[in-house]
């Protein structure tokens, strides 16, 4: 099977030979290789303004990104044999780092499957894609997956905003086998129980998972608040890693609900409380009645989406950690997370030295974290890197 | 005891109320208070252009950094009795988050110390003096450090060449009890001989101590290569957590001589080899004999010592990272290091990136490793940070 050919123009294969995967759309030769002669998600071979083969990929000629690298080798094309290697590749760094099998399998562009994330919940998989590229090749990706991990269940999370970009409808479809409303996983040996259906995104944030484990070495005996806790990923850890007392804050009903039943999935509820509505306003109400804690987690949503809303983003981002940070008794711990790519970590640094200045602490950061190891960053393309999480102490020094 | 005051110009005292406490010479009113009025290390009261008085610090008249800040509230001078406040308070986090006496007590500017580091070595404290200031106290240092913790030894290792910026005399000297050429040290477990009067800088590295413990997760039965091992911190811990085998190449003969004791320390001897010289003539002599190792971790001295050095800095640290990923088999692990404060994480992103796409090979970045929490990080000066660890994956997919 022969494929069409997409042509650069000149020097336009440049950046991907620097490790980049993506082409946009005035980097084609559109003489040579017209964007509208190709279907969305077309398969194609990828030439240099030269006409020399420099891989494989897929094509969009409806958006920006109009191609991604698949590819280096022009032999491969994205079919259910190369989908197989790729996973392979990724699963034995996974398998590598965890004793159990609970991580993000493929992580898009990093595991060399732009467009393509995978969640592994032990014997259930949650496929998350966002291309129309990869949407073409979605029966081969459920079959290279059944034939690597024989799953007993894989679900099509596919309701992500993002596909709106590549005019893909939003759908939740289970693709193989059963898949039930909520999964078991384990993580730093805490048990929980994941909205894997109705949930946000495949319904568990796996790239915390580092972070949170260093917490054990801050709660003993401590009280924590988990601010934006969605379903307890962190209080319920601290719990677990010895804290006297924890108290999750999140806006939705669902998670507050699935905060309790994780709690008591480890015997923990006796530890855990709660707190449905708003983090500004619970703060708020915590700070006029007066409660202090030794160990505060803010890990709030994306505050910034898109770049315009960076200075807006970044304020709230102060006055939401300025805010717990009131709240801190002597000696207290900040955990200050994004989830933003485009929060910088100058900026985020920043606005914890704002913050701590405005109400007269000394904030020294003790810790810096970042993504797991199961979310690999290509230095190349920036945007594979997003979690950031800033531990720090908060003193009268 | 009064003391006299250092007045500063309008609007110059923004910067340390924004978390700074260093005072550039052009900052001070020097009409008000004139610098050559006061003594090298004089202690003083500071004050804003009004004759606020807003802390308390120290002056150099000579250098350009000509005063820092050592209290917020002019209530308290550079005494005994601040200092065991302040070694209290860092001790605190320290306790916090060790089980053991081995870490750095004190990290100078992070710990509201300016000038002064203390790593400790359980009953043994090794004391580095930078500034005129706290060499002028450095009798009550000693005896503030002996009240709070009853060591046995404390040495000042005062002979970095930093001291020559504020004219200070380089000295070792044991100022209380005893102190061994040697002391022992452990860290993640494992045990070590840092030699503390004749070493680089106090003896030891606390700095990467959360980095080296990350490696446990990487290298059982694996084969290891430690480039500018110094007394084998990363190796020896490699050994300890299972790799198969380990070399370790430093330019030193003492430390390659210290390599083999530390080894022999745990009963590692069988598993850790030596190579004594330079560090790229070794990488290209081991690929010449058709080396190869697993996980390979390249941890050098400053290659960029003053900014004007980071051209050619930036170059070697991207040399010696591509002679050492050429050194690595299928699916090898590269963890790069870097201690100079001058190396962005963003170029030193790219240098990695570069050499990798410049053999062919896929780089990943799996984890992101800073200094550890007994090196506390001011936001407000980016120079408490300078320890960079990249566990990068490199394939060749």
């Amino acid at each position: 099977m022969t494929h069409k050919a997409l042509r650069l123009k000149d020097r336009a294969d440049r950046r991907l030979k620097a490790g980049h995967l993506w082409i946009y759309s005035n980097e084609v030769d559109t003489k040579a290789t017209p964007l509208k002669g190709f279907e969305t998600g077309e398969l194609v071979a990828i030439e240099n303004a030269a006409g020399k083969a420099i891989g494989t990929g897929y094509v969009n000629p409806n958006t920006l990104i109009c191609a991604r690298l698949v590819s280096r080798d022009a032999k491969y094309m994205l079919d259910k044999s190369l989908l197989v290697h790729r996973v392979k590749v990724a699963l034995s760094l996974r398998e590598r780092l965890f004793d159990k099998p609970y991580y993000r399998l493929i992580f898009g562009d990093s595991d060399s499957l732009p467009g393509l994330v995978v969640d592994r919940f032990g014997d259930v998989l949650v496929v998350q894609i966002s291309t129309a590229g990869m949407e073409a090749v979605k029966d081969q990706i459920v079959e290279a997956l059944v034939q690597v991990l024989k799953p007993t269940g894989v679900l099509l999370k596919n309701d992500g905003t993002s596909r709106k970009l590549e005019n893909l409808p939003e759908y939740i479809e289970v693709a193989h086998g059963e898949v039930a409303d909520e999964v078991e996983l384990e993580e730093n040996g805490v048990r929980f129980l994941a909205p894997v259906m109705k949930g946000q995104k495949t319904g568990w944030f796996y790239d915390h998972r580092l972070n949170r484990d260093r917490l054990r070495h801050y709660v003993k005996g401590k009280r924590v608040l988990d601010v934006f806790s969605y379903v307890g990923g962190w209080g319920v850890q601290c719990a677990a890693f010895g804290a006297e007392e924890v108290i999750c804050v999140d806006a939705s009903e669902k998670a507050v609900d699935l905060v309790h039943r994780n709690a008591e999935l480890n015997g923990l509820q006796d530890k855990v409380g709660t707190m449905q509505g708003d983090a500004f306003e619970a703060l708020k109400q915590l700070k006029a009645e007066g409660e202090q804690f030794d160990v505060i987690i803010v890990d709030p949503p994306a505050f910034i989406k898109r770049r315009k809303d960076v200075k807006a983003g970044e304020l709230a981002y102060r006055r939401i950690n300025e805010m717990a940070m009131r709240l801190l008794g002597k000696d207290g711990i900040l955990v200050a997370c994004s989830c933003s790519m485009h929060l910088q970590r100058d900026s985020m640094l920043d606005a914890l030295r704002a913050g701590s200045r405005h109400i007269e602490r000394t904030l020294q950061i003790i810790e810096q974290g970042h993504q797991g190891p199961d979310h690999p960053i290509l230095p190349a393309i920036p945007e594979t890197e997003y979690i950031k999480a800033m531990t720090a102490r908060i003193t009268r020094v």
